[in-house]
């Protein structure tokens, strides 16, 4: 795949916390599947589907589980985890990858009033206004909108053509990608005689450490106090999430979810692509929603929830939904047939 | 909350047409919840799950209905529509909040074909290509594409990042949130075996009065003649408007709903977060349809439609889902057994 | 409609591949609906709930099918898909239509180690990396950030304010609308211990000749391998492609439709707006789902498959989706009363 760091191998195998079985000298300068791995590359096995190209794979080395060791042709990381193993392997590979020289471009358009970190980058093209300020070790990518008192934390990434308005507050360590907006104003309009009023959305928005935000992710600042999204949430591309929700630490959430606003979501939950959230409800921690649920009560137990109608074909599908629409009127027939045979049974008995 | 102009509570009170119960000299210099305002701040009481609060609010004023005077520990604003005049008396509150300086910003690259009106904000590293008319009090945020002879009326505000493509006619007091997309192409391909044609998109898009734009959201250009939005029409984050479509004045859309080509959605409707319109459809006005619905055919009448299902345990969920796909079969059974009963008891009374 | 080149009618009927009846030399400047068209405008008939405007259309020239012809009151051009052929009467009339002068405009930074075709456009405000190639023809709208070493083919347009990754490649004929990113991170976590691990997202993302993207859409780079768009698919306006997915050609989605990762779709395949596609699954050719279904399984024959629920009066969803929630227990009773009369009947025949 694309090129590495040459790292040794005992050194990845101390890195990840594993135990290496084979040469510790072995250099490694890349990462790839167990099929098209080279004699340079480290592997990974996680997914039991994959165990089949395990004896034959011309890896330099595999990350694997214990159990699978017997079947390897080749060095091996043995650990608990072997996902989580690879992940940390490949940010030691590819560790200084891309990371752009400090500075600020001279295209840029930073306020005199803000406070950038010498070891900040910032793209071409970017705006940063009046107050913000901006960490050491951050890099802002071109075209970025950095607004009013607007503070990014130390080490945090934002990719090109990031929205980021006034006053949010962007923790340490946080990844955003392209096309991802934060702090634009909720949907908040008071009916007045047909006619909407729109209702000032003067609160924040909070974004802890380790977040990872999606690209093209809306998340809307508060009414009066904060929307939060708590430490190490992770957040796919194309979420919508409204004013004053909170998320809880490390929750992850899969594309085109929707969350209405004043939703409260707990910690270490994970919910699927599509899903659907009323507000002003609280879901509890270890929460699990399957795909394209809708959620409209809250949840107090934790455990796995789902809604989604897997599709048929067309022809089942058209006579089941039809069905659908008669499913109160066929209850109550079953209900009348349960009555009378109970009935005619009590008059046979009598 | 955010810091605002100081205003005197009697001016506060005639502004949004309220009676004043209490010290009219009151100066007032923000806005904050129930539980978290203090003797500077104005609140307001619209929900009764918070008059709990009302008895121990800090607040220097609550904007509330006649009914709840009674319990009121403070200065009141007493209204039919406490929400309507909270929202008014935000917008007096923070009336000069934000506003942008006029002039053109030296990063931005206007045409000299185009008209900018000397009192427009026009932001750093704006586009404004030929024949663009910019209209009185107009502030464009930096990073904004304006295309060729699209106009933006009077007063209306662009946020960072938005995208308005040529030709596009946006109204007065228009106000659009980041990466929102106006005038892009519809969806149009014509199939000639196997393969699909591009059908050229020449229709333009047009925006009335008042209306908001959320971030994300996107609005293509009619194929041959204009997609529509009429006057205060509101719109979430993440919408998808297909060519063609009209909306009608003052129908507000929650986050994440795709509306298809050519769908017509009547005046005063509201529509529910997630909801799937189909094409080539009527929606009358004053239709109402909650969250996750699929409508797929013209709603006539005027009420409140649905179709999304309810989230259960996955359990639940998983026993139900399989009999839903037998539900036909389920109904024919049914009737079976009705009919067999009925043939008995008139063979039984012959 | 929008003004176009004047062109004789005998060089469109060629160009479309029809049969002209009527005057070769008169010069067509536009293109309309039958309702709105002039006598220098060209229509089509396709869609048979527009015929009854054929007798009266006051249009310079019809294009329609054969059995059209002898209701059509102006010159016809005649042919088996009259859509296809309107398309690529379009595309011949607007052919000059909007392309941008060659050349980079000077507000650009262009990476000195980038290949840029000197017949290329690119416009205000973009960002070229090192080691990127704009091939011939190629234009770019402004504010869009192209990354290193990214590849557009020849033809390519991409509008403004786009977002395409490091190392992307995007073939010839490319259409690409505003707010599009390609190439982003893909959704990697592994879970460790109740936090997540980023997974780094290696893979990259390669888009086939004549394939269009829609406005604010979102296609994933991937994991190790490549994320696979095929060529002559066209994706609507805020589709979510995560890392992985492969897209087989001349395939065509609708808007708001999200595809988790390794999940393959076939060729020719249509999908509806709101679709939900589950990952590690596979579509055949020429399936074909409706909108607002959700996929969980592979399909494996080709053919129609849906799974949205239409919108009901809201007192007849509420009544049918309870009953949805007692679904499997109605089953179950259905079962026991069936059985308990066939035991009677048993009996009875003893």
């Amino acid at each position: 795949m694309t090129a590495a760091n040459g790292i040794a191998l005992g050194e990845i195998a101390r890195h990840v916390g594993g135990t290496l079985h084979g040469d510790a000298s072995r250099v490694i300068t890349g990462v790839a599947t167990l099929q098209s791995a080279g004699p340079t590359d480290i592997t990974f096995l996680a997914n039991p589907r994959y165990r089949k190209y395990l004896a034959s794979t011309q890896a330099g080395a595999v990350i694997l589980a214990a159990n699978d060791l017997n079947e390897c042709a080749t060095a091996a990381v043995v650990t608990a985890n072997p996902y989580a193993a690879y992940a940390r392997a490949t940010m030691l590979l590819y560790a200084d990858r891309a990371l752009p020289e400090p500075g600020i471009h001279a295209s840029a358009c930073v306020s005199a009033d803000s406070r950038v970190h010498d070891s900040a980058s910032i793209g071409a093209h970017c705006v940063i206004e009046a107050g913000a300020e901006i960490a050491a070790h951050v890099s802002i990518g071109p075209g970025c909108f950095i607004g009013k008192e607007a503070v990014i934390g130390e080490g945090s990434r934002i990719s090109p053509n990031v929205t980021i308005c006034h006053g949010a507050r962007i923790g340490r360590r946080v990844l955003i990608h392209p096309g991802a907006v934060i702090g634009s104003d909720g949907f908040g309009l008071a009916s007045d005689h047909g006619v909407w009023v729109k209702v000032l959305q003067l609160g924040g928005v909070s974004i802890g450490d380790d977040v990872e935000i999606g690209a093209n992710t809306t998340i809307d600042r508060g009414a009066l106090e904060d929307t939060v999204i708590e430490d190490g949430v992770k957040l796919d591309n194309q979420i919508q999430i409204a004013h004053n929700v909170r998320i809880g630490a490390h929750t992850a959430i899969a594309g085109c979810v929707g969350i209405a606003g004043s939703a409260h979501i707990g910690r270490r939950c994970t919910i699927g692509g599509g899903v659907g959230i009323s507000g002003h409800l609280e879901i509890a921690d270890d929460v699990h929603i399957t795909g394209m649920s809708f959620v409209t009560k809250s949840i107090r137990q934790p455990g796995l929830y789902s809604s989604g109608i897997p599709a048929d074909t067309n022809q089942q599908w058209h006579k089941n939904t039809v069905r659908f629409r008669q499913l109160d009127d066929m209850a109550r027939r079953l209900k009348a047939l349960e009555e009378r045979l109970k009935r005619e049974q009590e008059n046979s008995e009598k």
